[in-house]
C-alpha cells in the first residue's frame, strides 16, 4: 500500500503530526509521499518523497487539518483517492478522527477494518467548458460587487425553476448542505442521497425557496442583468470573475470523493456537528 | 374502461361539472361510478352507479375539486387508481387541469395521450401497528394543547437525528414539501425524488433544521414529556389524539398515488404555484 | 422592608433554598410572607406567614425557580412588586442570579445597591373585556385544533396589517421576543424598547413577515374562518378556548413588571442566553 | 414657495413627466430648480434653473423615479427638504403617488393639504470620522470578496451583541427594514419607531438572529479576520472598500428624511408592498 500525507500549512501541530504519521508509515515499510506545500512548511520530510498533489498516485491520503485542507486535496488530486481526515480544524464535517485517535485509526486502516464513504461532486461548465475544479461542497454564483444584487434565472433540466434578485445562488451537494447552503436557509441533506440543494442567497422575494433536485439534473444559471459581473466560487476555495453574459451549468461529476470511515453512522454524527456551529 | 367521479361537496359548480363529466362518459358508453358523498350533495346521478370510495374498482377517477378532495380520495380508495384532478380549489398542487379544460383533458385521456405521475406515500405505525391512512403530503406529530410545546426525539434508521422542544414535527413527502413542511421552513423537493423532509415546527432551538432523508429510511419519533398528549395529523385530514408514551414510526408505503398528467413538466409548473401562495 | 418568597414547586432544591432565604430574612428582622403554593410543597414555613400571591403586599419578591415561576407570580400578584429571580430553571431570561449568588444578591438588595428594570406588559381584550392576565412574554392566538390552520386578519391601529392562514399569531413584548416569537422567526428586541413583535406562526404565505410596531399601538385580531375555535394563550401559562367570532385586541398594559438587577447590562447578557438555547 | 425637480435618468417617461411638472410650476409662478443630472438627460429645461443637488435650497423636491432616485437625492442634498415621490420604479416603498396622480398631488401640495412624514437616518463613522453619506435604508458591512466570509464582532452601546462569521452585517432604519435587512431575515418595522435593525447576512451560526435596538444606541462593528478587506455599502448606492482593521460605528443621524404624504396610513400601505415583492 502507498500513502500520501498532507497537512494544514498554518498550524504547527498539524505539520508535526503529519511528520509523525509519515515516519510511522515509513518505519512500517510503506511507501509514503508528502505534498509539496506541506513540505514547504516543514522541511523534515525526505525530499525524495515530496510530490505535488496533482501527481499523487497512492492508495490512501492521510489529511491532517480541517475541511479546508481536505477540499484543497480534492481540488488538486487527479484520481479519487480515499482520504482519512484527522481533525485539526474547527468544525470538521469531513474529517473522521481527532488527533489523539490518529495512530489507532491508522492501525485499523492497515488492518482493513474500515469503510469507504463515497460522496458525489458537482462539475461546473462555463459556457459549455469545464475548466474549474469539481465541487465537493458547493458551487456559488455570486454578485461581483458585494451588496449589489444580481438578477438570475435558473433552470432545472431545461425548465425555469425560478427568477431571483439576490446576492447569489448556491448549488450544493449533500456534503455541502451543512455549509454555505445552510447559511442561506437550506436543509440538512442525508449524505447517502444523490441530490443537489439549490439555495438563493438573500433573495428579495421571500417566496424564492431552497430546492432539492435529483443530482442527475442539469442546473442552468443565466445572469439577466448584463452589466453585472459575477463571481463563481467553488467550495469557498477557487474563485473566478466571469463576464455578465456567461452561461453556467452544474451537473453531477463522474468523480466522487472517498472518505475512510470507521462507522456507517450518520445520525447523530453529522446533525450534532450542526449544533456545534452555534 | 371504467371511471369514477368525485366532486368537492361544498361547491355547486364542482358538483355540476362532475355531473357533466359523468354524463359525457356514460353517453360515450363507459361504465361510471360516483362516490356516495358526491351523490349525497347532488341527487341527479343514477343511484345504481353510486358507490363508497372504498369500493371503487375503476381505471381512472376524475376528481373535481381542490387538493383536499384528492387527499380524501387517496385516503379512502383501496387500490392505486390514477386520478385526473380538475382544479376547483385555491392552489391546486395536485390537480392537473382547470375546469374549462375538462373535456379536452378527457378526450386526451380516452385517446391514451397521457402520462402517469407516481408519487410516494408514507405509512405511519402507532406502537408498531398501522391503523391510519397513508399520507400523500405529510404526517404531523403535534402538541395536543396548542401553544404548549412538546419535547420529542426523532431517529433516522435508529440513529438519533435531533431532540426538539417545539410545536411538533412534520414528516413530508416531496408532494407535501410545498405544504405544511414549507410553512415550517422546509425546502421545495422535486417530485421525482424518493425522499422525506423532516421539519420541526417552531422549535425553541434554531439549530434544529429541516432535514432531507432517503424515503427508504425509518423515521422514529418519541415523546419525551410524558404528561403531554400528542396529536397525529395525516395530510391535514385525518386526526387522532395519542397518549404521551406512544411510539410513532414513519416509513415508505408500498402504495403510491398515481396522477394523470399531460406533460412531464415540473419546472416552473410547481415552483410557480409556490409563488401563488403569496 | 417586607419580602415575599416564592419557589418552583417541582424542584426540592428550589424549595429548600426558598426556606433558607425566608429564614435569613426573618432572622435579620424583616417581615416575610410565603406563597400558599410554595407552602403546600414544603411545610416548614411558619403558617402565619403564608398568603396567596394575590394578597402579596410587599416591597420585593424573591423568586427561586425558572421563567415559568416568575410568570406565575406576574400573573397573580395585584401590584407591580419588584422581583429578584434566582435561576433554578433551564434558560432563565428573567432571573438575575444563580443559586450560589443568592445571599450575596440579598445583601446587595438590602444595602440598596441595585437597579429596577421595568418591562412592559400587554393587556388582552376579548370582545372588549379584559378578563385574562396581562402578558409579560406574549399573547398567542392559536388554532383550536392542532394542525388545522386558522384564517386571521390583523390590524394595527385600525389598519389591516396582514391576512394569514397559519397555525396562529403571536404578539410579544421585548421580554417575550426571545421566546415563542423567536421560534416563529421574530427578532431579538432590546428590552429598553417600548414595542410589540407581531409574528405569524407557520403561515402558508412566506411573505407574511414578523413585524415590530409601537407598544402604544392597538393590535386587533379577527378570525375569518368562523367554524374554527381559537385558543388564547398568555405567556404559555394561561389558556382559554374562544368561539370563532371572538374579537381580540392587544394593547399596552398600564402595569409593568419590575426586576431587581445588579447591572444595567443588556449585551451580551441576553443575546448570550439565545445562544444557550442551542 | 420654491421647488426642485429631479427625475430618474434612464427612463424617458420620467424625464418627460419631470418637464411637465417643471413647466406646470413655472406657469403657476413658482421658482423651480432642476437637478444637473436630470438636465443632462433632457435639455428642455431652462439652463438658468439648473443646479447640482448639493445646492438645492428649496421648499419641496418633486422626485419622479423609484426609491433609487430618492436615495440619490437624500445622499446629495445638504438640507432636509421634503420630497414628493412619484413612482416610476418597480416597488416604490418611498414614493407617494403614481404618475397619473402627479398633478392632483401637486395641487394638494400647493393647497397645503399634506402631511410631513419624517424618517430617521443613520450616520456612519469610519475610524471615528464621518465622510460617507447618511443612510436612509441601511449601512451594510460586507465581505470584500464575495463568498469569503468575514468574522465580525458587533457591539450595542459598548456591550458585545454577537460575534459572527457571515457574508456581512446590515444595520437598517425602519425605512430600510423592507429592503436588504428583510432579505437577511429581518422583520418589518413600523416607520414611526426610532429603532435600528441589526441583521447578520448568511451567518454560519443560525443562532445569530436579527436584533432591534434603540436608534439612540451606538452600534460598533469590528472586523476580526484582519486579512479580509471589507466593503461599506450605504443604501446600495455608495460603496467604499476599507482596510481590515477599520472601526465602524453607526449612530442616529441628526438629519431626517422628510416625505410629503397625503394620508397617515401605514397599514396596509407598506405591508402590502412587501407582498408585491413576490
Amino acid at each position: 500500500m502507498r500513502f500520501g500525507v498532507v497537512a494544514r500549512r498554518d498550524k504547527e501541530a498539524a505539520l508535526k503530526l503529519a511528520y509523525r504519521v509519515y515516519d510511522f508509515l515509513k518505519v512500517n515499510g510503506y511507501e509514503v509521499v508528502v505534498d509539496e506545500d506541506t513540505y514547504r512548511c516543514l522541511r523534515e520530510f525526505d525530499e525524495e518523497d515530496v510530490l505535488p498533489l496533482e501527481d499523487f498516485d497512492v492508495d490512501f491520503i492521510i489529511v491532517i487539518g480541517g475541511d479546508g485542507t481536505i477540499l484543497r486535496v480534492e481540488h488538486k488530486t487527479r484520481r479519487d483517492i480515499p482520504i482519512l481526515g484527522v481533525n485539526m480544524g474547527t468544525l470538521g464535517f469531513l474529517t473522521e478522527v481527532e488527533p489523539h485517535e490518529t495512530f489507532f485509526a491508522l492501525s485499523k486502516l492497515l488492518a482493513g477494518d474500515y469503510y469507504i464513504d463515497e460522496r458525489i461532486k458537482l462539475r461546473t461548465y462555463v459556457n459549455g467548458e469545464n475548466s474549474v475544479p469539481d465541487s465537493l461542497n458547493e458551487v456559488a454564483i455570486l454578485t461581483g460587487i458585494p451588496g449589489k444584487i444580481i438578477h438570475l434565472r435558473y433552470y432545472v433540466d431545461g425548465g425555469l425553476a425560478d427568477e431571483i434578485r439576490a446576492d447569489g445562488l448556491i448549488v450544493a451537494t449533500p456534503t455541502g448542505s451543512t455549509g454555505y447552503a445552510m447559511s442561506a436557509g437550506g436543509p440538512f441533506v442525508d449524505p447517502r442521497l444523490e441530490v443537489m440543494v439549490i439555495a438563493p442567497l438573500a433573495p428579495i422575494a421571500l417566496s424564492s425557496r431552497p430546492m432539492v433536485v435529483p443530482a442527475t439534473s442539469e442546473v442552468g444559471v443565466r445572469n439577466i442583468s448584463l452589466q453585472r459581473e459575477i463571481v463563481l466560487a467553488i467550495d469557498g476555495q477557487f474563485y473566478t470573475y466571469l463576464p455578465p453574459e456567461t452561461e453556467i451549468t452544474v451537473k453531477l461529476s463522474p468523480r466522487r470523493a472517498k472518505f475512510v470511515r470507521f462507522t456507517k453512522e450518520i445520525y447523530p454524527k453529522y446533525t450534532l456537528r450542526i449544533k456545534k456551529k452555534f
